[in-house]
């Protein structure tokens, strides 16, 4: 649970730092396999001493608003900008979690980003994701953290 | 291009060794963004001198062929054992073109398994990634590899 601490801060500042958008945190809890995410979920690896993955997953309607803030205009639909933003805004976050964490040495694969109705994101073996909901106001967020030490 | 030969390679071993299943390799194309994929997809993130994402997207009829192969009975739906198989078999696959790539010292981060009809994987930013559509007898897969080198 020490490893969820620097997500939860880096969650909160990259949403109020990019689109000035504060966030209210509901209780994170450990994620059932395939766990329901909302429309668009922005993915991305890390790996060093300790591997792990980041799913933030947001609605529609959040990430619209969200790359509104970040690119100047609201984009039509969840088009080639969106995903331009929600891929940065997951390095972001990733990023600057992975900063306080130098003791696994991590470093980032790229983005990428998952659309779809109803999708779920799954980790395979016996890693269990810690999710934690955020609320804005133009709704829901879900971040998914799994991590875990290499034994190597 | 020269990067994508290691992933043809890994792919085409992996199955044959993992699920005794011989592949049939379509023409490479330039995934446009947004690809759809098939029923389920294995993703998993490298990072080192590049980094990259390597996407392992399955029919739902070909990754329960290759759980079944891999766990020695088939699974009745895709449920956790074939999101092990399959975050498994993405894991190898990159594993093995890896250290094919040694010039760009990379590590591996943690598979995760998407699932989903009609979900889309898009990579963000300049990256377009390579899809390399293979076929078999149990039906299509579709391996996507985008690589890019670190300009710091």
């Amino acid at each position: 649970m020490d490893c969820i601490n620097p997500f939860l801060v880096s969650v909160t500042n990259v949403f109020r730092t990019m689109a000035a958008c504060e966030l209210t945190r509901g209780e994170p809890f450990l994620a059932a396999e395939g766990q329901p995410t909302h429309d668009i979920s922005g993915v991305i690896g890390l790996s060093g001493k300790a591997i792990g993955t980041v799913v933030v997953s947001l609605e529609r309607q959040v990430a619209l608003h969200v790359a509104h803030a970040m690119l100047g205009e609201m984009p039509p639909d969840l088009n080639g900008d969106v995903v331009d933003a929600i891929g940065e805004l997951t390095n972001m976050i990733a990023g600057s979690a992975k900063s306080q964490l130098e003791q696994f040495a991590m470093s980032l694969s790229m983005p990428s980003v998952i659309m779809g109705r109803n999708h779920t994101i799954a980790f395979p073996g016996e890693v269990t994701p810690i999710a934690i909901p955020f609320d804005c106001q133009w709704g829901p967020i879900c971040v998914q953290v799994g991590l875990c030490q290499k034994t190597a």
